[in-house]
């Protein structure tokens, strides 16, 4: 049912879906992007997370911009593709469809929207039928800033056990969290920390990984910080840690989507207009991200 | 752009979507239950909305169930289509279908994912939008227990200078902010109760109908409680109102979806199981369910 | 252990505590607000509530306060006293205490600094210590906003079955709960709203009275508004009640006490400075305040 | 206006206070418990912190606590003594009995009754006050799960230009936050980790200590893990960290003190009751705790 399991240490970015001004994928700007991504030292991308806009992208779009990322990043690249829709079937036919499409992993966002019924039972009905179909290796997504879902340690657990499920990523910040995990789920079972704002801290606790928005405009900086912690030189990490949370911050919780595709622009890559209902950022919100991008030392 | 724009005093159940074991959408069932409510004192129904797993449904399941109930509802029956989507553009889209599918007005929820993008501007841009290009009237949909998100006084204000916003229908239970939106709202704007635990204080404090879960299975109760306190008789609409508090937490907030579905079960309506991810009760929880119906007198 | 059980049906304003510019308790501005306060047709008072910064307080200055009121008012006005304290045994002293100092009633708030474990059991255990020693009849207090604590249905359904609980006073605005609470609670416990937004949505749920800190500032209004509700003219009530919710949200949720003592002082009450940490309003929030109060017709 | 100021890189366990079945305070098991604390490697204690449920301490205990505590401690130890009270100037006046009573350096939470208040300019002018008055260190407590307010970096920063605010003690479990203010606060300014869940990531981040209730019961772990993390031994540190987490979380956001109190009559200390209204545990829950405690090898 599945490829062997790949491991997922590393740095993942997830990439944001380029626009044109009338709200249409710019192939034309993800490719200029992806050469960027492709010089850089990453492991490779999530195609389709929060950062994509997956959430206002049709179904074939989002099909599509995983084969176009795939057949425009190096054979060695992992493309990890979210295919979480809203009904388990939905989801199923999706994950199959990146799967065909070059995907290597698949990131299953939690269904959220009948909130106070994603228990534990429901939970692991879910994600154990889109596991036992999946073709390839299956990601929890855990983000309760979009979501409002946290999923409890005792259900990321439990799901571990099952052969398909690779890891977790997980975007709550909780780092204690992220270490009962590593501590209690299946040998071999894999954290991906979902923020930048807190990576070391969650590889000191176990994580292997991560899928930080900041991987996308300074991949350099994400990549050396991992590598310091991997080899144990903290202090060194934490030199490059501190001063990226305030960009983190900005281009995630302060500005969002249009925040990191402002940086974007600022940075030479291709950021345009979110799609709506997001907007692009307002002139006094650019100068102040412009601000803080420059006390990091990214401008 | 525009009908001339309707009145919306009166009970509009959130009608659920029969699927039948394998999860397809079973049309004989839904034609039963249809009949039932046909039957009762129902000034319309809101097709799609949350009761209707919408979220679960595709694109054109979602067209096609409009287009049934049309096709199965006496002619003054106003059927209200949920047409909201992720994107503006897909929202706007799908709205002009269902108004050519039948519907008589648009319910469009909040967008949620980018929870903390969805400020004041981007729903004032979004519902702009849509209300623009809508050939039919928009009511507002704020459900924060699902989308986390909770539509401030002042954006419902300022929507509702808007020709073609009709009205809000606010399941907040947020009474006092609905006697706000009265008052400060353009005359003419409509607020429905989202829920019928709190209908009568709704009612008290201007709201002119409501979109009531409990509306599916006790119609009769539900229309007279409304019918009693337009007509000043408080008393007699409080005696109906309080037996059925409890009513309506156990098929919302406590059981959901799941919960409205075993109800219409034990009384000889469709009920069936939901579209997974979401489970039908397990025994005990039916079994508390029942007590519940039973308490109430409607069993 | 009690006297035989009062009624609260009425307005009660939660009376501010008057501050000199030193942060002392500022006797005679109290007593001139009390002789306005006298004038006006109100039931009694509550003392040391929330807007009497009773939290700020030194104990001996909150009894203090409760003995002034009574001198300081007619006979049969009823001065319902804050007695909570943060350890069950200090709670019940304080609440004898009150008795002592000629209180009728005891308003006991959730204890709620460890959230976590403020549940059923604990709360059940803490307000029957408190109702077995208290010589007078105790109102519970549920005030999420200060507190974090949202006592449920259930506990205060429990606690109604204990003869010398008189009822609740409930700030959360839920009228449903409220509802709930009057359907299930034992016969004659009463239900006070604690907030003058849903006001009429609470009386028209079942409550008997209200603790609005708006009756300080617009006595008349709120006790006609009640008048009104309670003879079952709904539409006078709703005339009234409609242009106070966005005063009363000013002096509670927005502004806050400070917001309610700057109010004061423009309607010729005396408000004086909060004592700190709060701060006395900004100058712009005090425009904005006045403005508030010029478009409800106060000032 | 203050010591030179002391470092509190380190373990500081907040100490619980020893009551007997009667509710007072039992010195000869204090005395006991402190007798083994002084045998275990920690640089001092927090008196009528959180867990010493100062809360629900009068005044006069608080004092004669922190009296005591130096009394039976070496005279290297540091105590650091809570002494938050509701009003500013009360917290001035205790804050200097503390420091004649013998601490180090005070603890001071966040004012948390008037939420919506307790802005940036309220805390600023709170902390300002108290910090200008105190004869000794200031420590900021941040502990948004007991208070309901997670005071912002930018508080914080601000805050820590003030000579005599030496640092925070943060219990959020949010290390991106803690590594922010590392960065932007003045050089020397100290973060305290306030869980032992994410102790490991609260270091690698830049906290220089904690104030852990783990360091109660199990002060050697506790003290190890820091050290080697210090040392730049991650590893070893993990291997510690990891198995304390679902002890730390029973004993905290789980069981809470009533749960640390039953640990520690397991282990041979004197737990005893918790002070009402907090309830001893039940019968189940001490057995659920026993199985945490032996699963981490601690019994």
């Amino acid at each position: 049912m599945t490829k062997s399991s790949p491991g997922f240490a590393g740095i993942y970015p997830p990439i944001p879906t380029a626009f044109d001004a009338n709200g249409k994928i710019d192939y034309k700007a993800q490719a200029e992007n992806l050469a960027r991504w492709e010089a850089a030292p990453l492991e490779g991308y999530v195609v389709g997370g929060s950062n994509g806009e997956y959430i206002s992208l049709e179904r074939a779009e989002r099909v599509e911009l995983v084969r176009f990322t795939r057949a425009n990043s190096a054979a060695g690249k992992q493309i990890i593709a979210g295919s979480g829709m809203h009904s388990t079937k939905a989801t199923i036919e999706l994950t199959i469809a990146m799967a065909e499409a070059g995907a290597d992993a698949a990131l299953v966002v939690t269904p959220s929207y009948y909130k106070s019924k994603m228990d534990h039972r429901t939970l692991i009905a879910y994600y154990t039928a889109v596991a036992d179909e999946s073709p390839m290796p299956v990601l929890l997504y855990n983000v309760p800033a979009n979501t409002g879902i946290d999923m409890p340690v005792e259900t990321i657990v439990e799901l571990s056990a099952h052969s398909n499920i690779a890891g977790v990523k997980d975007s709550s910040g909780n780092v204690g969290k992220m270490g009962e995990v590593c501590h209690r789920a299946r040998s071999g079972f894999q954290v991906l920390a979902g923020s930048a704002s807190s990576l070391l801290g969650a590889i000191a606790m176990g994580a292997v990984g991560a899928v930080p928005a900041l991987g996308n405009i300074a991949p350099e900086q994400v990549h050396r910080l991992w590598s310091f912690a991997r080899e144990g030189d903290y202090e060194s990490a934490r030199a490059i840690q501190l001063p990226l949370i305030a960009v983190n911050q900005a281009v995630t919780a302060r500005f969002g989507v249009p925040g990191l595709k402002a940086a974007m622009d600022m940075l030479g890559l291709y950021g345009g207009p979110p799609r709506p209902p997001l907007l692009p950022l307002e002139p006094v919100e650019i100068e102040r991200l412009r601000t803080v991008l420059t006390q990091a030392g990214l401008l």
